[in-house]
């Protein structure tokens, strides 16, 4: 995989990809106080639910490495980071597991392991999910993917693109639309990146244009990650990921979610219970549109009825998804 | 209207309001050739079909002013002139027009006079759309439009917006998402402006934000323009329009189509005999994305069974759309 990893922890250092700056330059932040990681993780140096709770694990050791009184400051700190993306589940869980070693066994040693244990896991999960995917990529078809859940989201394999990898690894002919996902444009700038730099055959294509492809005949298969899934099945992803679920059911396209099970929230009954993050509307006016008030979610919610099937690291679960995913969560 | 007018012909002079340095710069192009004004219509610096058709009626009076051999000229002129934007039916009706006159009475003055027509037409044409689509927006009423179909892309009171502009002039209150419309941004440069310009309350939203308003239950109509209605009713119109339309169907939301007469091709069987023009790929790349390839349809083809209806100036044409848009034109 020729893809630069997203989360280093080296030398006692712990170094995140600022993915604001790609594709034009590969860049380390070198995260040195809760602060740093709070910052990076809001302003989306690090992105990817994922990716998120991994450098969230590592935030924890580095918030926590010289404090009096672990178990209380890792309260302060996990709350913090789970303040910088609400929507996110992952970074909630990774920081609840770094909370419970403060608690249970404070030190410095342990909160580094949970954390590479943390990381590691997350590697395994990404391959797991590719191998449970990669049989619905055949040869010649035609994908479509929204936002970045590849390998920059993640770690080595992605979740969205982990059936991708594998596939185009075991020589599969196969070509990927992108979106390229206004508006911060991690299609664009990530995914299109990423892919085609692993040799994959990619074409750019701004989110509207989905629905002309599908009338087409030309995308056969969508596969996107998630941010959260809730208990029903319903799915929170990037802005946009609603559209082109709607787009897949009319035109009868399988559209596929990928996510480790760590993303499958109990707690959470419906998508209805997912709280959307709201951005900037700078974010959506530029130096070049008029004057006016813009609206910008970050995430919608895609019901589950929309949804083909959920690939985990534990399998693929369709229809009924409340049912099929509680099962392959409780196996 | 507290909007500048698109097309303007002044002392014996055509100039063009250039579209492409909105909102940021008002600026005029002084269109003194065949060859300026083919320019200007391949760039977009004047774009939306009726604005096309007005601007190449012009055209041909400023490329046939001197010619000794009219009748010739204006095959010439009105050849490369349709070439510059194949889509656009309003362009060939036009130019057609205009070679009627060339060939029955060749004169500067028989020239202007049909351009002047055609434009004053147009004027009418708008306010006659507004007259039967005003009623379809109710106090309250949260709209969704695409791209412009403006005051801009037409003239006086633009058509998907002329229901708006008589709505709110009568005092109606309601409000407008406008869809950025990727990748040349006509919604968030011009729509947006020109209808907050106009006193209209506006939200600009990324182009894969709708789904997510329309599953909120926050969009009550969508009105959009079109460049081309096929004898089926079939609707070829800006890339995105057939994402809206498919959305639309799923959450219930009415869609609406608006359009002169002169928009509706009977040569034109379906959708698929549309030709779609190609644009450059670099409109979708930028400086912040991969270097991949990119793929730039500048239309797609809503089928007529996603359509509400049709406003034109005369009249709505609702399903079954062919035989009651056969109806109307006849009429």
């Amino acid at each position: 995989m020729n893809v630069p990893q997203t989360i280093r922890w080296e030398s006692g250092r712990l170094l995140l990809l600022d993915q604001r700056r790609l594709p034009g330059e590969i860049e380390y932040l070198d995260i040195e106080t809760l602060e740093d990681a709070v910052e990076a993780i809001r302003t989306l140096a690090v992105r990817g639910a994922p990716a998120i709770g991994i450098a969230a694990a590592y935030a924890m050791v580095v918030a926590l490495r010289h404090s009096p009184d672990m178990r209380a400051d890792a309260e302060s700190a996990g709350a913090a980071l789970e303040a910088a993306r609400p929507t996110a589940v992952n970074l909630r869980w990774a920081v609840r597991r770094m909370q419970r070693i403060a608690a249970d066994t404070p030190s410095f040693e342990a909160l580094l392991r949970e954390a590479s244990t943390i990381h590691e896991e997350d590697r395994a999960l990404c391959r797991a999910i590719g191998e449970h995917g990669r049989d619905l990529i055949e040869p010649g078809h035609n994908l479509l993917t929204h936002c970045n859940a590849g390998s920059l989201a993640v770690s080595e394999l992605g979740t969205a693109t982990a059936p991708m990898y594998l596939a185009h690894a075991d020589g599969v002919p196969f070509h990927v639309y992108v979106d390229e996902t206004r508006p911060l444009l991690q299609g664009a700038r990530l995914t299109a990146w990423e892919l085609s730099r692993a040799g994959i055959d990619v074409t750019l294509i701004c989110d509207n244009m989905a629905a002309s492809l599908m009338a087409g005949g030309r995308v056969d298969l969508v596969i996107v990650g998630t941010d959260r899934v809730a208990r029903n099945g319903d799915v929170a992803n990037k802005i946009g990921t609603l559209s082109l679920a709607v787009l897949a059911r009319h035109f009868r396209v399988p559209f596929y979610v990928a996510c480790p099970a760590s993303t499958y929230d109990a707690d959470t009954a419906t998508g209805a219970d997912i709280e959307i993050e709201q951005r900037h509307p700078d974010e959506v006016r530029s130096s070049w549109s008029a004057d006016v008030r813009a609206y910008n979610p970050a995430f919608d919610v895609t019901p589950a009825e929309l949804v083909t099937g959920i690939i985990t690291n534990r399998g693929i679960a369709t229809a009924p998804l409340a049912e099929n995913l509680a099962l392959l969560m409780s196996a």
